[in-house]
């Protein structure tokens, strides 16, 4: 999407450079706009790590490049497989629970195994990166009839959105999941404006998705985590879009933390409420939502908050120094909440037979 | 309650200088534990005004100890009423939306017009404080009791409360309204351990109420406002207990925002929520939620956030410098989320009949 007057990805190859991909630091967003040089293995793990990339798609796709670094270091090696597969259980260990990652890096090292053309992987991982863009792009087309119904019945009148986190083109390579059918809407001339819950504790919402949002021209206003209830409770939410980490058959959604207690507001006010999510998201291996593993985060991320201070980028303490402090990931919404789920191959009701009926 | 070994309150008067009343500078906590001696009216606007005392019934009794400086400074001119009074509305204007802060102005000034004796205007604060702190503690001693049942449910296993904001006895004289049924139960030697919401924008929970529970030894967890769903529904918190800005007669209660969903929460898990709250804070002039006005605050609130950095207490932008920011203060949690209301006089439902039995 845009950022001033071009058109960014949040990662791109190189035209003139086949040794080059760029991305964006998302680390420094929305202080400074800064894009990164990715020319190594080494490189692409290191912004992984140090998260200048983050979002499981764009991580994935992140990590496919790597692949592509990886066979540009060692082509000329004796044993190129056994070197790439290396590099790639390497790049898997960068970020352990995204399960985009594994799944990008297998399938990358799968092509170098069956021909190891620095050519052919160069497009394999361009085509990875514009699947992902189409993908997205769907996800977008399909939740836009959402908001253009809405449009419709409020005559015009602007179509209000409450997102949570950042599931926008920041984390995908374009238009994003749940902010896909956003852009579209926008793009399209349909009247939006969204609710960009500030998601603590690491305000991917205030950071990235206002940034986003900003930069592409969007109408949003940022809110407290604490707030989107009394928006819903005086009719200030039309529709409620958030995004998805994983999903069961049974339609149940583990997202950011926080997820769950909009989902239960717009439920209680009558508010429609969606998770986006491409269909590689449901993980035909769980059959309840309390088989959903929750990650447990460092402690640190609770005490310290990270800002634009007076001298530049910086940490302050917001609580007793010595607190316990408890930090899960995510936290799971059940599918009797959800009004439905937007996908890359339509919308659906949020239980097994519809879920199953997308997928086949 | 307890700092260190030793018991404060968070307004006291000096035993030996009949000149000074002390406070504790709330807007060091919990970073630096300063007290601050008031002398003047000019002293006591000032520490409103500028926060170092703060929520409703703490604000009320500092306003009390106003008027009785400004008898002080008044009680040999010409027209002490009118002197007086005159400060009550300087004092007043302080906090123009703090009932308690009215109700306390006023009632001295009345005290005053009928006898300007300094003596016996420092003996109404000084009664005023102790009501106060008794009616903290009988609040306490009401929802002890639902503590105590789920102690003995569990077979005395640890009892999990979650609360929001800070109703502690910092907001107080002592003791609080949310938190005194928890400091009598850990008094009692009853096991309890609190899960703190941080409560944004301006993090009473990470900076008071953490502060406040550490220093008299009651164990808790800083969690993230978003984080209570989860806790919820992994059956980690057997009943919440929050605080109450305004209630109507039905039962609904205004608290600080985030509040309802926590309730909604509750509710979803079959938890046990209830509202903490003086029965002046009953508005008889609201029938129905929807006419309680909601306070909205600063932009500036969300978008910066305070805490100790490398050189001491400061600010760091956490978003976008341009963003639109909605700052909402409470919100309405209904009653019928509510399993109901411990109040000075008892607990009740949250409802009508169950109120007026009370009120009467």
């Amino acid at each position: 999407m845009k950022v001033g007057e071009r058109h960014f990805r949040s990662i791109w190859h190189d035209e003139k450079d086949p040794a080059v991909v760029w991305i964006i630091d998302q680390r420094r967003l929305p202080f400074a706009f800064e894009v990164i040089s990715l020319k190594s293995v080494k490189d692409v793990c290191e912004a992984i790590s140090g998260m200048a990339v983050r979002g499981a798609p764009l991580i994935g796709v992140t990590a496919a490049w790597g692949i592509y670094f990886s066979l540009l270091e060692h082509h000329n090696s004796d044993d190129i497989v056994a070197s790439v597969t290396a590099d790639g259980v390497m790049l898997k260990g960068t970020r352990p629970t995204a399960v985009n990652l594994s799944w990008a890096v297998d399938l990358m090292v799968g092509k170098v195994k069956s021909d190891p053309s620095v050519d052919k992987i160069r497009s394999a991982a361009i085509m990875l990166c514009n699947e992902e863009v189409a993908r997205c792009r769907r996800t977008g087309e399909h939740g836009l009839h959402l908001i253009e119904k809405i449009s419709q019945e409020k005559q015009g009148d602007t179509v209000n959105i409450l997102t949570h986190c950042n599931a926008g083109w920041l984390a995908c390579v374009d238009y994003g999941t749940a902010l896909a059918p956003v852009y579209l809407a926008h793009d399209k001339g349909i009247k939006v404006h969204v609710w960009v819950d500030e998601t603590r504790p690491r305000n991917q919402g205030s950071r990235l998705t206002a940034w986003e949002l900003g930069n592409h021209g969007v109408p949003y206003t940022l809110v407290t985590d604490n707030a989107g209830g009394l928006l819903m409770q005086r009719g200030m939410v039309n529709i409620v879009i958030v995004g998805c980490d994983r999903a069961t058959l049974n339609g149940d959604v583990a997202n950011k933390i926080g997820t769950y207690l909009k989902a239960l507001a717009a439920f209680d006010n009558n508010i429609p409420v969606y998770s986006a999510l491409p269909v590689s998201s449901f993980d035909l291996s769980l059959n309840h939502f309390d088989d959903i593993p929750v990650e447990e985060r460092d402690s640190s991320e609770v005490k310290y908050i990270e800002g634009m201070g007076k001298d530049g980028l910086t940490e302050v303490l917001i609580c007793p120094e010595e607190s316990k402090v408890i930090n899960h990931g995510f936290d799971i919404t059940p599918a009797r909440l959800l009004t439905g789920l937007i996908t890359d191959r339509g919308v659906c009701r949020a239980d097994k037979e519809s879920i199953i009926k997308i997928l086949l």
